[in-house]
């Protein structure tokens, strides 16, 4: 499998990145090959600064760079010679079979949706993440592609992510549930309401109705779907919750009890290596033809080379054929909205 | 001060609620009314139950009750004898000062808004809630009343907002922020990008720009803004993810230490009271005219008591007066959109 990295995507990047695929490269066959995509003389002086060959990555410059600032659609055109867009091209020419980012995530997804196309059936992709909870992984969709969303992508997110639920987590006919400010059924904007009775006219779909933002927590639902900007928010949302919550605890242990605030540190440290969602490694972009996975921005090493193995992962289960055959099924015609 | 009581919403209602407007009415001054809305025999038996008085408060018999599941402006008209009509119409007529409800949400804020109607200059009003952080209180705006917003609701939440938490919290100057995708200024959808531009077109808003999910905890905004959807879904994962944490947290110390387990919950008691939103008692809606307070359906007597008196303090502290003022200074048309 050919693997195309973005090496000047993120705020880490190239350094973590870079460290994130060598430790990747150890993990995957003679056959896989990572491709290092970005400018040429920056790669070659951090492979040499961890003191790895020069032949270790095949290496394709790109002497442009997407900024995290700048508007998707507009940076790809202006910067056809940026990582993003030389990636997502060769991706489009069968030159490599999945790329791999932790830069803009608007111009990936613009770029993967443009270039690779989508998958047959398809109308708009949707990037999934598994949020680990207490009561198992959660699926969420879509959290940052899609700020325009309409019934038919919602409808859409919940069979692509009910298969990748499926699928990757080994759920069997997991519950789908959609993100609503209330459990009642007449709740929600006109979006909500619309696509709530397409996913009811499939069969298919195990919908179990409204999830609240409290819910998500509570095991009611294996996959939630949702528009982007609000899953966007839910994702940071829980972050900065979680991280706030530590720190207060931290805190009111300092004051009590300064070897127990210590010895709280090691509890943290479990809890954050047994839900921490950059164990699962980068975020799928359902409904690519292809492999693209998008990183988070602050994404490390660790979260880097977990998302590698994930593209292999995504790759050898067959998420795509997965995802086609499931939309096969659809009793829903995709030009209703 | 006359405050009408919602016994018949919420959860816990009429119990807790009934045993909640008791614990207020001891802290309340001899000027100050409670009038109780809704099923009058209930109420007796409750108070009997409670071993106070038949005459500790003015009651008023509502023979219909709205439900959570119902849908809010349907359930206004088909029943007019319900406890939230009645409490609408009675501030309507200037017969109470103030009205406070857990139950139906929509019911609330649309009874309120068509009965004591707005606020000179408001077009729409929106349910301001304090979240408690590390970094101080966090005034957001919307958390559920308008799912259908326009720039000019969100710019007028920016300013009734930020007079809320100027007077309220005595925060000077707050600085005001748009919950949005991300920091860059060109992020967000259409109706973020032009509430933004009507914002930044008004010098009396101290604008910080785009909050992240994971900022509002980081102290990067005093007052945070949103549509209704978006707010709720934040206020709801909240609780969802601070519970689950710490469900996680207990159960990760059972394992170690039954003892260390025992005493974390004296570690929690202690944190859930200082950062309990429920202490600030109730949601004001602000920008109607009077005094309407939404408290949360799973509301118990000590919340109940304090959105009691919560709505005595938005009273003497003028809150109204000092939102029509604010807006009085708005260099906005109200015809934007």
């Amino acid at each position: 499998m050919r693997i195309a990295i973005d090496a000047m995507g993120g705020d880490y990047a190239p350094g973590e990145i870079i460290a994130g695929a060598l430790e990747a490269k150890d993990l995957l066959g003679s056959q896989d090959e990572l491709v290092m995509v970005g400018n040429e003389a920056t790669i070659r002086s951090h492979l040499q600064a961890l003191k790895a060959g020069p032949d270790t990555f095949r290496i394709i410059h790109a002497p442009e760079v997407i900024g995290m600032d700048e508007s998707p659609v507009d940076a790809l055109r202006k910067k056809p010679k940026s990582s993003i867009a030389i990636m997502t091209r060769l991706a489009s020419h069968k030159q490599v079979d999945a790329v791999l980012s932790a830069g803009n995530t608007g111009a990936c997804v613009a770029g993967s949706q443009l270039r690779m196309r989508t998958l047959e059936g398809v109308v708009r992709p949707g990037i999934a993440v598994v949020l680990p909870t207490y009561h198992g992984p959660v699926t969420m969709c879509d959290v940052g592609a899609n700020i325009a969303c309409k019934p038919i992508h919602l409808y859409q997110y919940a069979v692509m992510a009910g298969a990748y639920s499926n699928l990757m987590l080994g759920i069997a006919n997991p519950r789908v549930g959609i993100m609503n400010i209330g459990e009642e059924e007449a709740k929600g904007t006109d979006l909500i309401k619309k696509t709530r009775a397409m996913i009811k006219s499939d069969p298919n779909v195990n919908f179990v109705g409204n999830i609240e933002g409290r819910d998500i927590f509570q095991g009611k639902a294996d996959v939630v779907i949702c528009e982007g900007f609000v899953g966007n928010v839910v994702l940071k949302l829980t972050e900065g919750a979680v991280g706030m919550l530590f720190q207060v605890i931290r805190e009111e242990l300092m004051q009590r009890n300064k070897l127990l605030a210590f010895w709280f540190k090691s509890v943290v440290k479990k809890i954050y290596k047994k839900y921490d969602y950059h164990e699962y490694g980068g975020a799928l972009l359902l409904g690519v033809d292809g492999t693209s996975v998008i990183c988070h921005g602050s994404s490390k090493a660790r979260t880097i080379k977990n998302a590698i193995l994930a593209c292999k992962t995504f790759s050898e289960k067959k998420i795509n054929e997965h995802i086609v055959q499931a939309l096969a099924k659809s009793t829903v015609n995709t030009n209703g909205d």
